[in-house]
């Protein structure tokens, strides 16, 4: 058994590509991930999961057909499984999200910005 | 759909007593809860889930059966299921829980310390 802390300032430290998730931990089969976002990324939903968002620090938006939320450092939301939404950080914002094992970050759009899953660091 | 941030601070200032989690959002059936440690806890274990501990504010001490785990501000821990474990924290510490729903604070072990499942904040 493992009996060190995780930190997630050093995990953060340890890359710096944007919408990359990297995970750090797994709780029974919930992975929990870091990721830098900056800029706009795809819309999307993730069909069978909610998505929970966490700011570490920065400014995040999460825009939905029907307005947007706007997280600050020390703000969570969940997103609600099925519901297309579209991260943007307009300067670069560290996140920790939680999310069942095996989501890809581009949900069911695919393109450019989708990520290799399961990726510790 | 509810479109306000969750600020994990305006939370914990909406409560003082120590070792009583309280809700602040759920994914799927995982409830991620705040709660404020101060003392020693019961040794106990959940037989049927890990336990996410991340340290929002103060140091945390998570006592094993063979060794112990320090968690300052900014890091986390997974308490693996069915692990005998201890919380301890010298000054008020900070936490946010993750698990799933339905899980009681003191596990198996039952005692004064056992709080008030899935109350919200």
């Amino acid at each position: 058994m493992n009996r060190t802390a995780i930190n997630l300032h050093d995990k953060l430290a340890l890359f710096s590509e944007h919408w990359s998730p990297r995970v750090v931990a797994e709780m029974n089969d919930v992975q929990f991930k870091l990721v830098k976002l900056r800029g706009e990324f795809v819309w999307h939903a993730h069909e069978d999961t909610d998505e929970v968002f966490i700011v570490l620090d920065g400014e995040l938006v999460i825009e939905f057909r029907d307005g947007d939320v706007r997280l600050a450092t020390g703000e969570m939301y969940v997103v609600p499984k099925g519901v297309e939404h579209r991260p943007v950080a307009v300067n670069e914002c560290c996140v920790m999200l939680a999310e069942p094992r095996g989501v890809v970050n581009t949900g069911d759009a695919g393109g450019a910005y989708t990520a290799a899953n399961d990726v510790w660091v």
